[in-house]
Parts: C-alpha cells; sequence; structure tokens
C-alpha cells in the first residue's frame, strides 16, 4: 500500500483538445508497481482542463473546440470579466464544465481505461503556456 | 485497511437518463465491510456517462434528456465526425460533460449521499450496448 | 496512514458562484496530519455543486452566474418537472453540468491547488438551505 506524487508540465499547446495519454504515460512509470488502486490527475489551472474520451479519429477532438466554442462563446453581452481577452472568461466557464481532475482506475499496473478512452488536455486560451498537472496515486 | 475492485456490466438501456443506484448496489456486497473510504465508479466508454442527480421523481430524468439534446444537438453544422451517425458526436460531448466517473464517499457500510441523491447512468446512443463500469472501493 | 471524513454545513448563500475555499480550511485543521493525499468534497444536494476556479476576481464568479443561467435557463418549453419552481429543474442541471465532488490533491499538509485556484460552492436555487459537503480525506 503506498502513494506516489509528482507534478509535471505538459509543454505548451495550441488551443482545442489534445490527445496526451502516451505523454502522462511516460512520465509515470512507477504505475507498474500497483495491482490496484486510483490515478488522480489535477491541472493547477483555470483555464485548462482533463477529460476522458475518444482516442481514435483526431476528427472529434476537432468537433469538441467547435461546439464548446459554440456552447461558451466569446464575447457574450453579459460578460463583464474582459479585460484578460476574449478567450480568457470563456476559458474560465469550459474549465468547469470539463473539471481540473480525473479518476482513473488502476488494474495489474495499468490505467484501467475501455478500448477507445484517452486523456484529453484540453487548451482553452489562444496562447497557453506550459500546463502543470499533480498526478496522484494510491493502491498497493 | 483494504482495496476493492470489480469490473460489472448494466444491461443495454435505451438512450436517455436512468436511475442505476440500486443495481450497483446489488453489485457490491462489499461495501457493508468498510466503515469509512471512498467508492469511484468509473464508466469504460466514450459515449454514456455517470451522474449524480435527483432520485425521485422520473420527470427530472426526462428533462435532462430534453435539455442536454438542445445544448448539444445532432447534426450542429460544424460536426465533421458524422459517419458512425448524427447521435455520436453529441454522445461523446455529453459524456464528456458528464463525466466518466463518480467518487462517493462511503460512511458505515453505505454510500453516502444525501436523501435525494441516486446515481444516473445516462446512455447517449440511440442503440446503446452493454455498458461496463470499473468500481474501486478503498477505505477501512 | 490514514482515513478522516466529517460533514459540515456552509449557511445558505445566495444564487449564484461562491468562493469557499477559506470555509472549507477552517474546518478541517486535521489536514496539516498529511503528507500526501487526496481530498474529496462531496456536496449531498441535488441542486448545489462544487467547482474549482479562478479565486481573485468576483468578476469571473459573476460571469459564471450569468453563463449559466443562459446555457441551461429557466421555463424551457421542455421543461415537465416544473412543480418545485422556475429555478429548480435548471439548479438540477447545473449541478450535473458542474458536478457534486471535487477531488483535490494534498502536498505537505495543504490542499495543492494551482496559484489561481480556489474552490466554488455553486448555489442554483433561489432561496437555498445551509449545504452540507461531506469531506473525505486519504493520505499518510
Amino acid at each position: 500500500m503506498s502513494w506516489f506524487q509528482k507534478t509535471i508540465s505538459l509543454p505548451p499547446l495550441k488551443r482545442g483538445f489534445h490527445l496526451v495519454t502516451r505523454e502522462i504515460l511516460e512520465k509515470i512509470p512507477e504505475l507498474k508497481n500497483y495491482k490496484v488502486g486510483l490515478c488522480n490527475l489535477f491541472i493547477r489551472h483555470t483555464s485548462a482542463s482533463l477529460t476522458i474520451n475518444e482516442n481514435a479519429d483526431p476528427s472529434v477532438r476537432t468537433d469538441f473546440e467547435s461546439h464548446f466554442n459554440k456552447m461558451v462563446p466569446e464575447r457574450a453581452p453579459y460578460y463583464i470579466h474582459t479585460y484578460e481577452g476574449d478567450d480568457d472568461m470563456p476559458a474560465h466557464l469550459k474549465s468547469s464544465i470539463l473539471g481540473a481532475s480525473i479518476n482513473i482506475p488502476i488494474t495489474n499496473g495499468q490505467l484501467s481505461m475501455g478500448t477507445w478512452q484517452g486523456i484529453y488536455l484540453c487548451e482553452h486560451r489562444d496562447f497557453g503556456s506550459s500546463r502543470q498537472i499533480t498526478i496522484t496515486i494510491n493502491g498497493e
């Protein structure tokens, strides 16, 4: 039974939804020591988020960006928090709709996701910087 | 202090929001062994999701389906991921808005939810198949 | 390695998004005993929710309320669950879009959030009552 925690940085990504499963896994070789457990990924920002979705066709990620831009538009007439740019307030809203953290079961040393599931880093700013993610693993 | 993990299947459900608290609880009699802990439910799919909401009036679940169909419409002109059917891309979007997993505290051998809370399986496809959920319990 | 669990009440708050990081931390001095771990906050209601977002400028919280009222409107013509008031069904929807629980890593006796992150209590009813949150900490 043990805890493992590490904060990693992902390089700046352009605005949109990015599949980062492999980048995350490369940072946590310790995962193989856990027969059963949970892995929490927590993004330390309020204008980017994490979610789990389809890991195959990139067109899904393109449609995510299109739809979120429609559902959470820039320059909505009711925004008052506007001084950080047109993309700022929508970024905050999107990050709470999608969420700052995900929890994934661990089984036999691996993240136990379904066949079609992958981890998305959702970058909601036009010029987002490097993003930090705190990874916390607990298991045995 | 111990871990328990099990992957269960729920039978195919029609498109919509379904209260499945009882079905989940029937699959994990081991819950009664935990005085305090956390239970993670993780759905292994990208076109269905899990959420917690009102456990009494079925009209709430009907309105969930109506509202999500409005907020995440089929055949939006900007979708490019369309070859798996009109319901496919909206299903992916809904699953990330609602989320693939929920975490519920355990107290005295029971899921410690509020009086009016229940677990929803949200089926976003027209003809969804059986859905697998990995249940991970940690506690003492 | 140990578990800690406590259910707290926050006093009634007006409809809107409220920064409650300090109120939460004041209730869990035990946090300082954990070098590494996870903290789960679970709201025991279906018309209020928890999220993490910007902890500085109050205008962000104002815009959250404005946007969620647009994205999940009152008196939508398709609602059938209407007998508990115009604010009721939107409150249920908002609570599932934002979520009933959040998980925050613990590092060196503190909630390990980013510089700009804070905890929001999202009150979706016009006259919400006191809200109960079950806090579960696991770590070492």
